[in-house]
């Protein structure tokens, strides 16, 4: 028997129409399936019905992935592609594996032979790479910094550093409710030519994407409170 | 007067239907605007008629940015928003501004502040980092590897440290041609737990996506000749 495979299905950024940020290609593949492996069951189903309001709901299986899911649990989730059923695997939010827990299914995937295809859907790490006219060629996202003041203040100074000795933009992220600190925390601790590119609400109506000089910021800042938001530096 | 913008446009990754990688919102975008930096002219065309089969092609304006363009014309590009007119930046393949000359055009829009807005569209880095099963929380692209066989001898166990230090996936290209001899580099030069994962022809139906160890990727090779790949690898 022919093994199923694992579609990677990318999700919006937050509010807004899906056919903006996805290609049609993502309702045929989820028109096509009733098995998935998803965040949160109830954020999934509101998704998929907005995709594919015809597809009946009771029908579906979910499999539920997150912080609370036991790495023990992970091989049944794969286990329908083994018996020959292709499945897909949904992020609440931008593309699954990245920035997100989906990568280890997707590793189990690879270790059992199971195809895996990834569709094309919104990330804001990329997104924000593209609109921050820093250097495209060679890049690093590095997740979310320390919160201790002295390990933080030191590893921005890595960043900056890496930035310059490797040509190499660097973009991390904060806790939204904590952007502001950083941003104040990067104009305190990066030289003051160094670039910084904020891109916050990425595809919302609400989009802001700027990318200026720490001299520039210090002067002329922006309210991220709350809003998702991916930082870049890049010192030249 | 208001400036206009900069929308960042997408394109396919090789021949392949472009609303399978594309959102309804390029078509849409596309539609609305004459003004166009592009790579290639001819390509350009091509590819706008493929979307906007209704658009006149004479009233087209294109501005090429490619190796051969000055810097010094980079101005007269973006003037049109200065005067109001919202344009389009449209990459040959994949997204403007990642492993791409378009950065140099987005990095002048902010210094103009114009406002800049990234469209959706297939990457081969986030496709591929996506697909990977490695560690999606932490992520760098590092472009071309050297050509001289002991700098990239060096470069290859340099990235293998960082992947393990700092727990980051690093992947990184090579010239298509060259491609079997990287895998071959790769695979004496790495440790044998290391994983390597070769994504080649992302979106097209030849798509190949695999994550092995060194030792599995020595007893169990694919022939990458003059196919598009992308190269990313992680030692836990």
């Amino acid at each position: 028997m022919d093994k199923g495979k694992l579609y990677l299905i990318p999700n919006t950024l937050g509010d807004t129409n899906p056919f903006d940020v996805l290609p049609s290609q993502v309702k045929t593949i989820i028109d096509s399936l009733d098995t998935f492996i998803v965040e949160n069951s109830k954020a999934a189903r509101k998704f998929i019905k907005s995709i594919s309001p015809e597809k009946s709901q009771p029908s579906l299986t979910l499999f539920e992935l997150n912080k609370h899911t036991q790495p023990e649990d992970l091989p049944n989730f794969i286990k329908p592609c083994l018996e020959g059923k292709t499945i897909g695997l949904l992020s609440d939010a931008g593309c699954p594996g990245v920035a997100d827990p989906g990568a280890d299914i997707v590793k189990l995937a690879h270790q059992k032979n199971i195809k895996v295809i990834p569709l094309v859907g919104p990330s804001s790490i990329l997104l924000a790479m593209m609109a921050s006219g820093m250097n495209g060629q060679s890049f690093a996202f590095n997740g979310y910094l320390p919160i201790d003041k002295h390990e933080r203040k030191s590893e921005i100074k890595r960043l900056e550093r890496l930035s310059k000795d490797y040509n190499q933009s660097q973009s991390f992220i904060e806790t939204p409710y904590r952007n502001n600190k950083l941003l104040e925390d990067l104009c305190n601790t990066l030289s003051s030519d160094c670039l910084i590119c904020v891109a916050c609400d990425i595809t919302l109506d609400s989009e802001y994407i700027k990318t200026q000089t720490v001299l520039q910021w210090k002067k002329n800042s922006v309210d991220l409170h709350k809003r998702p938001t991916l930082f870049i530096i890049h010192k030249a």
